[in-house]
């Protein structure tokens, strides 16, 4: 049985302000664990219901597993219908970003991204297109909220997600800048080269004024119909696979 | 004031049965009710608290206008944070499908696609890129439901969402039915064509073992990454892209 001090550790972590004091956050559902369990991340618990207890067998035995009732987990899980499976996940210890790691690749970089659905999907399309990084304004979305890790379907155990003052960090890279601007480019006769950052702005402003001046290549995808805006998370999906459709033919 | 009965008239339109029971829908938001007010769908209704009359002025003035208090707005709106204006818009008549409408362009096809957001915004991104029919098979999400209507962002009004039985349709079209599946050709290096439907499947299952032997062109977004699965809305937006992006060019 759970004591009510845990549960009430665990329900905090809902919070971006409890899971940065306690450097803890949660991962919900077999499939995600799993992920998170296999990966760099640090499992601190996991916690099952009884009918879940033959499949974690298959997770490393180095994690402490918890057997509590139907009722605890109801009180703990962040979902409507809880799977039976919440693992405690460490937050890894932000370091400064080594701009060595983002050579001859592609990354992403978020500018104040907010919903919890499109971070999360964000991740998740980055991780099928094999993007490594996704460097995000300080004001972005939590990665570590239940809801972007839900979204990512076990992609953020593999994408690995920085916070940063954005302008810094791009104005002392050295790499190609595109972002997903108005008037740019037209994205379909864009040559996106082998390296390179796409800054993908928030959903209702776009990227920032200030920030606009340091995109040494604003891209458009262009429209065909008379939607006012295409979705963030759509728009990314569109700029990851030009970005990659010479490497995957 | 609103009487009892419009509230739990209005109210009921958040489920389904409901809204084919009165052939309505919810459209709320300033934005989307100018859109579907200027469009060929019948607004049966707007109602808005006080701050909203002066900018509602510019719709049409057949339209019939009730004022009503912040605090019955709270009671009629689906959202958390009514944006303070609220429309019921008739559904329209489902017709026969005519393929002639289909003819020389693309259209969009889903197979039980069942989350809300998802059918939202396939409908934006169908819309941004110009697509005007989308053809749902019968146990898709209904397009009326609040949630979608919402994630359209206005969309709706534009794209024509049709409920069918989608083997049948697709059976006897006389045009190239693509699919996304699991080992088809390679998107990078399709060639779309002019005209075509492509089909989507569903967010766990993919298109239905029945539906897939009736697809003449599968194909496939290649994976780079380690995500099992890309989100239909993202593969949708993928397909879409690539669909027109020799036009677009």
């Amino acid at each position: 049985m759970l004591s009510k001090s845990q549960i009430s550790l665990i329900t905090s972590l809902q919070h971006k302000k409890f899971r940065r004091q306690h450097n803890l956050f949660i991962v919900e559902g077999q499939k995600s664990v799993e992920e998170f369990a296999l990966s760099a991340y640090q499992t601190e618990a996991v916690y099952y219901t009884p009918g879940f207890a033959p499949k974690l067998l298959k997770l490393s035995n180095k994690i402490n597993f918890h057997e509590i009732s139907i009722a605890d987990m109801a009180r703990i899980s962040y979902l409507k219908t809880p799977p039976g499976v919440l693992a405690l996940v460490k937050i890894p210890v932000s370091a400064v970003l080594d701009h060595a790691l983002l050579k001859e690749k592609f990354s992403l970089a978020l500018d104040g991204v907010q919903d919890p659905g499109n971070m999360g999907t964000v991740i998740r399309t980055a991780d099928w297109f094999g993007i490594e990084h996704i460097i995000c304004s300080e004001d972005c979305v939590d990665a570590y909220n239940p809801k972007v890790v839900q979204a990512t379907m076990g992609s953020l155990s593999r994408v690995k997600v920085h916070y940063h003052n954005l302008i810094k960090v791009l104005t002392e890279i050295k790499m190609p800048v595109f972002g997903a601007l108005l008037n740019g480019e037209n994205i379909y006769n864009t040559d996106f080269g082998t390296e390179g950052i796409v800054v993908m702005g928030n959903e209702g402003n776009g990227i920032s004024e200030q920030l606009q001046h340091i995109i040494g290549k604003p891209v458009t995808i262009p429209q065909a119909g008379k939607a006012e805006s295409l979705n963030v998370a759509m728009a990314t999906a569109i700029f990851c696979s030009e970005m990659r459709r010479n490497t995957l033919k």
